[in-house]
């Protein structure tokens, strides 16, 4: 029987992957992917088979990977960001589970696209913060909401994954509009497009504009706490140390 | 006039490390940093001159970079985990622009601890979590106590750091009691010490029981949400699919 390793490949450029990572797919025998993160590693798994599909058939290449691994093949299923973060690794491991099969899986961690926003920002994330995605395809906007309300009460610096869809384009203004309830509209939010990768953008504005700039799916938005600044053009939440 | 890379090493497995991190490693002439973690990578920068220093000597580090980079030094300056993620690159960005000196400075992301501690768990993260230090250092432990609060009146998956320290043991008791006051108490919890270094500890149990348990700085706790489950000595939090 083979292994299944979920691999985290990090935001997109090659060189944000870990040694970890690139090992693990050197030694597998097949890449079972989403068709978008299979191509941004394409340079180094030339030599191997790839199995790719596109968006919304996550269960289908999870069962895939399984069948494949019973057969003895080694698999890596590939995640961008880290596997464990709105990633591949949850899904993997109850497929597995639900089968019933007694499979080596590890779960290879990656740097998130938070951590290559936050960087390519300046440094906005230095103390206690939300992760939050506005996707309500698996969870209700109710439960998003609620956590979007007590997390800007609580003035945590706010992440926001899958800011915007085609399907649901108003989610991010609604989001914006229950964060303004408790933070002041002139909070630093920087937002990040392909972060560290092929067409990388980056805006420095405040809670107030952030609705006025390009968002979609491919989008970061970190959401400053009260202490947040912007100088130099980078965006600081600074950790409290006195200089 | 030299560079500084303020670069996250992962949390101690040099495998954990990006390609980029290496990388800078390999191309700077001094590396600056916490004793400890100067010697987690030290295989990689054995040609380099190192100016270590112990804890709480942040500031003196950072204004020590800024020195040799004006000599024209090019000096990474090494944080673990992710540098911007309770690391050195906001306190990087923050002794440069006091001093108000044109340095270019570039954060390097990496994997931080709480990716490690979910991967090594299984994967109990993929739901929005929020991030929370228990040191009171820096911050007062009110602010600390209403994220708390809040983030546990919304059910996100939490995820502590620094959870327990000689000066401040009871911190995480208090913790403790705040996230019962809304969460069950047989909600999973994930223990990781050590995540990716030497000694490395992993014990999954549940929000009553968690203080019973050795917890310590180099520990990292996470805390499941409603959904979280316990499955073949995995812990994890599933994403919503349907199966």
């Amino acid at each position: 029987m083979g292994w299944i390793k979920v691999v985290g490949i990090g935001p997109g450029d090659i060189n944000d992957m870990t040694l970890k990572a690139c090992n693990s797919l050197k030694e597998c025998d097949i890449v079972v992917g989403y068709t978008t993160y299979i191509n941004l590693i394409k340079p180094l798994i030339k030599d191997k088979e790839i199995i790719s599909s596109g968006m919304r058939r996550e269960v289908d290449r999870c069962k895939k990977a399984v069948e494949l691994a019973l057969q003895g093949k080694n698999v890596c299923v590939v995640s961008s960001g880290d596997a464990g973060i709105y990633g591949m690794a949850g899904l993997m491991y109850e497929v597995v589970h639900k089968e019933n099969i007694d499979l080596k899986i590890e779960v290879i961690p990656g740097v998130t696209a938070l951590n290559a926003a936050a960087a390519i920002l300046g440094a906005p994330v230095m103390q206690d913060f939300a992760v939050i995605s506005l996707s309500d395809h698996l969870i209700s906007w109710q439960v998003i909401e609620k956590k979007l309300e007590l997390s800007s009460q609580a003035d945590f610096v706010i992440v926001l994954y899958n800011p915007k869809s085609r399907e649901r384009p108003e989610n991010i203004i609604k989001a914006q509009q229950i964060v303004m309830k408790y933070k002041r509209e002139d909070i630093p939010v920087g937002i990040v497009k392909n972060a560290s990768r092929e067409g990388q953008q980056l805006i420095i504005t405040t809670l107030k504009e952030m609705a006025n700039y390009e968002i979609d799916m491919r989008t970061i938005v970190i959401i400053g706490n009260e202490s947040t600044f912007v100088e130099k053009g980078k965006m600081i939440t600074p950790r409290g140390y006195i200089l």
